[in-house]
């Protein structure tokens, strides 16, 4: 007997049908004895349609309007996935963000979560019933309707999981779990059974697309249990926990592919203090996420400063680097969207140093040139050609004895 | 410069296109010098699409989770329809209507208004926006979204424009007002520029379909002058004010045909006070409404009892009429789901003494039987053959002048 957290994106509550098997796993749930809370997303595509119909009126998108418009997705099946649970005899209610409580700042489209005062929730499992919560919304400080962003669904479970003390966030997807490498480039990935918050924030940030860095972070900020699984199959998958210190831990558990970024070299530069201050400032004024930051060693006083940025960025990030090239004295402003990223991740490479040099010499007994190096304590990361990445992928994925037999 | 609530039924808001056009008129209005307050219906055949959905999840239709549900429709239309205003360069904000301020009963599915604060919709026009407002919709006294039932949207626009003291109420929808009779029927029908709130009533009750009864009562109590219009034409429609003592009334403003309900008959009744009453509580308490009654002229202490319900309640009826046939010791329960009701409605019927005869004349001169008759101080309907109906009411509208030129 615990209480649980489910998580149903999209695809999970995607059509009837779908939503029909939802509601039998969470009855299954119940009558094992636990108590359930569902989160669920907006229905499959029903979110993209709402928002090429704002396009339709509107070439502006604003963000008080887009939020009130897309939190109906949600709303559509959060109803509909209470309905089917009461047609199998599951008392039910759902509940909008903001009568679940999730208060958030007025930041339209990308809110934070300020406080969460789940009343409603708590009373509604006191009486017996499954409350089924939206997703990804909230209401602000101003009482407006806002939305979480991106992978906001799942913060909305990790949030409630964590302020009703659940024992587990169960988040529902259409993959099996977290693998090893993604299954489209490496045929023989195999599913994680356990990661750790480390390990997985560093496999999100890196181009796992299972779970959004911001809902990882955030469960491991409040230790709660992730565990990602499968709704079409509803297999144990991936369980995310804190690191266990009795465990032997693998040396690299993951190997992850990123080809959505482009670099930037700022060239020519004077090599000294102020200068990659000035212009990263410069990129930070206009929201611009930097990712990895090389500088190069100094010769004859000069030096190169790149770095890599969402490719989606890439146009304002280059007119912000011209924009302070005379300032900082720098010869010339180039960029490369035909990049891509390789990485691996593993919490035992810590106290392993022949990890970085297996690396390199994987990658250089391909023939496959490194451009940029970045590491963590428990990751590495190399620039490549956007066009080797995935050949990278495989062959470190052998390298480091992942593939599955 | 007034304050002026309209009103955009589903068709009104049916597509991208639709809401740019009630977006630019909206616009015009504000440009005259008006404050505006939006209310909208969710756009075109969304809800039914919902219920289907629902339909598909559960055969129960769970009122709390199908208000949920339905109050979806809204949110979109009212989110797009503020995008397009403000695509215009009108300032603009949408309301659900719990945050309009609209208190209901616990009623799910055919809420009641219990109390109005539109606080926050004030304050928008005090900040100078025109307020998109969700119709049908409101907030429960426990927290819990509600909906108003049919033609709930005209009735927030009506609380609305009460609320606020706005100078009228504009019911835009998809005819350009109320005419003498169902078009459809009458070619020669012509649009009404002004009827008084009695009359609409009686047009609303016995088959007008532009209004519910419900708003138009609400209306009346609250004294908001009404405006029917066309959001394809944008022409000027029917107003529906106060009788203005001052102006001659028309003898007959407008015929109106309904075939949507069924007759039962109870037949072979002891004639003694309390049979009536026990008869029509037990319909009461299965909530059916009962519309025209006759019970005829006693012969040897027995008597007959007709009246109408819906179509869809005849069902229910008949079994409530024959549970109670033996206790008030009835001889036969007799339905007939083939008539239907020819009315003749106008302000002026009650100084006009002829105009029953003239009505009686006119279907006996067309071989039209009359079965049932009900009358009001200012309407006369008959009980006809279905099939009777369309061709009784052009004999009527020719009879009473209404033909147009």
């Amino acid at each position: 007997m615990a209480l649980i957290v489910q998580k149903f994106g999209g695809t999970s509550v995607g059509d009837a049908e779908r939503i029909r098997a939802v509601a039998d796993h969470v009855a299954r749930t119940r009558m094992a004895g636990n108590d359930v809370v569902v989160v669920v997303s907006a229905m499959g595509k029903f979110t993209d349609d709402l928002i090429r119909l704002a396009d339709d009126v509107s070439p502006t998108r604003p963000p008080r309007e887009l939020d009130m418009l897309l939190t109906a997705g949600e709303r559509i099946s959060m109803a509909l996935v209470s309905m089917a649970l009461g047609a199998r005899g599951v008392e039910s209610a759902s509940f909008t963000g903001s009568q679940a409580g999730i208060i958030t700042d007025t930041d339209h489209t990308r809110a934070k979560i300020l406080e969460m005062r789940p009343d409603r929730i708590r009373e509604a499992l006191a009486a017996g019933l499954v409350p089924v919560v939206a997703g990804f919304q909230g209401v602000s400080t101003e009482r407006d309707i806002t939305t979480l962003g991106r992978g906001g669904s799942d913060v909305t479970a990790v949030a409630l999981a964590s302020a009703l003390g659940a024992a587990v966030c169960e988040i529902y997807t259409d993959v099996t779990g977290v693998f090893s490498a993604d299954p489209r480039v490496v045929s023989r990935a195999r599913r994680l059974a356990k990661v750790s918050f480390d390990e997985m924030m560093e496999i999100a940030a890196t181009g796992g697309r299972v779970l959004m860095l911001r809902s990882v972070e955030f469960a491991r900020r409040h230790s709660v249990p992730l565990h990602v699984r499968s709704s079409f199959t509803w297999e144990p998958g991936t369980w995310i926990v804190e690191e266990d210190p009795t465990m032997e831990e693998a040396v690299v558990s993951a190997v992850t592919d990123d080809v959505s970024e482009a670099k930037i070299t700022v060239g020519g530069v004077p090599d000294r203090p102020g200068i990659a201050a000035k212009l990263f400032r410069e990129l930070a004024d206009r929201g611009i996420n930097v990712d990895m930051i090389v500088q190069n060693t100094s010769e004859h006083g000069m030096t190169d400063i790149s770095f890599t940025v969402a490719k989606t960025d890439l146009e304002v990030a280059t007119i912000a680097c011209e924009k302070v090239k005379g300032e900082i004295g720098a010869a010339q402003v180039t960029s490369d969207d035909n990049i891509g990223r390789v990485s691996i991740i593993g919490a035992g490479m810590k106290s392993n140093p022949g990890v970085t040099a297996l690396m390199f010499e994987t990658l250089s007994r391909n023939g496959i040139n490194i451009e940029m190096i970045s590491t963590s304590s428990i990751r590495i990361s190399c620039v490549l050609r956007a066009d080797r990445v995935e050949e990278a992928v495989r062959h470190l994925h052998t390298a480091f004895g992942l593939d599955a037999a």
